[in-house]
């Protein structure tokens, strides 16, 4: 019995979140008990509200409170004729912060990974090939991450998504702006050499 | 408009809280997006409990959810000759931890800090003095941090409780246990050396 009961099941409940151990739910807890009653009852709602709220777009599978989602509606003004697939909702928000791209997205909801079980079938791949059906699309960006199982997932869909006619690219690899040479890998500094261009 | 409103809302207030920058809060937001409708709901309600049901104890000051609190309460066991004096709730999980104090406490709720507007009547002082007033009381176990708040604070309710004609004791400083000597502040070796022991 360290804590007052309310407090104890706060921290408890803290400590389900990723990334909250319970030296942080603890300061978070009693930062929360020392919330004004408004404030915490906000905080509550914003919780409830968003899982309540949100569902998946219809059409790209981003996370929306409308369906179909802000981007994917018709008056967006967005290109539909280019599609990026990314894995995540958080990989919409980054591309988006990006203000270069124009087109409309597709969320796989993860990335193939046959350690972890994830085939194709567990990603929304079915629903990116129906999109594709219209013929209105021209050309998919593969923004899936730059890794292992990012790799293998746009090397699948590559094979996938290029006998459908449509044109087929992926993201550049190459030195992150604002790094410092001598500190990048190998392969990411072999990548740049091999996409280098003329200037 | 990079996220979905009920997301952009809860990652804005998720910021508000201590520690939880941008990135934090949006790793959090899509996980709780993604939590089942219970949990969200137990999330929710285990903040809006810890702030409505947690006061501070009439007797210590301690968050609790019963007045007073199960330690004060006087059938806890507890040794009601001695007192612990800390600065905030989190001390009295820390020193209940140790299973070696078996008195009671007094929170303050902060230190003494000119640099930050906080004098000796912003804390729970003049409440201690009526604790004593009893006496009851035999020692008091003052448990501020080892730091130049704590310490000032210390020694301030040291002057104010000696002339009471009470036992006043300060936690020891030292090496802490599993540490490197080699790693030592000068300040804290020093101290230890002070405070040496015969074995």
């Amino acid at each position: 019995m360290e804590y007052a009961r309310p407090i104890a099941r706060l921290v408890d409940e803290l400590t389900r979140l990723p990334g909250i151990g319970p030296k942080t739910a603890q300061r978070l807890a009693y930062f929360i008990v020392r919330m004004s009653s408004e404030q915490a009852h906000r905080l509550a709602d914003a919780i409830v509200q968003a899982r309540e709220n949100t569902r998946q777009c219809s059409v790209c599978f981003n996370f929306t409170d409308v369906d179909p989602c802000r981007l994917c509606q018709p008056n967006s003004g967005r290109d539909r004729a280019v599609l990026c697939v990314v894995e995540e909702p958080k990989d919409v928000v980054a591309m988006e912060r990006t203000r270069a791209f124009k087109g409309l997205y597709h969320v796989l909801h993860g990335a193939i990974s046959p350690m972890e079980g994830i085939g194709p079938e567990s990603l929304r791949i079915k629903e990116l090939l129906a999109r594709l059906q219209g013929g209105q699309v021209r050309e998919v960006v593969l923004a899936t991450d730059p890794n292992v199982e990012g790799e293998a997932t746009a090397m699948y869909l590559a094979r996938l998504l290029k006998p459908l006619g449509v044109k087929v690219t992926r993201m550049a690899h190459g030195m992150p702006v604002g790094g410092d040479l001598e500190y990048l890998d190998e392969l990411t500094l072999a990548r740049a050499l091999e996409g280098r261009r003329e200037l």
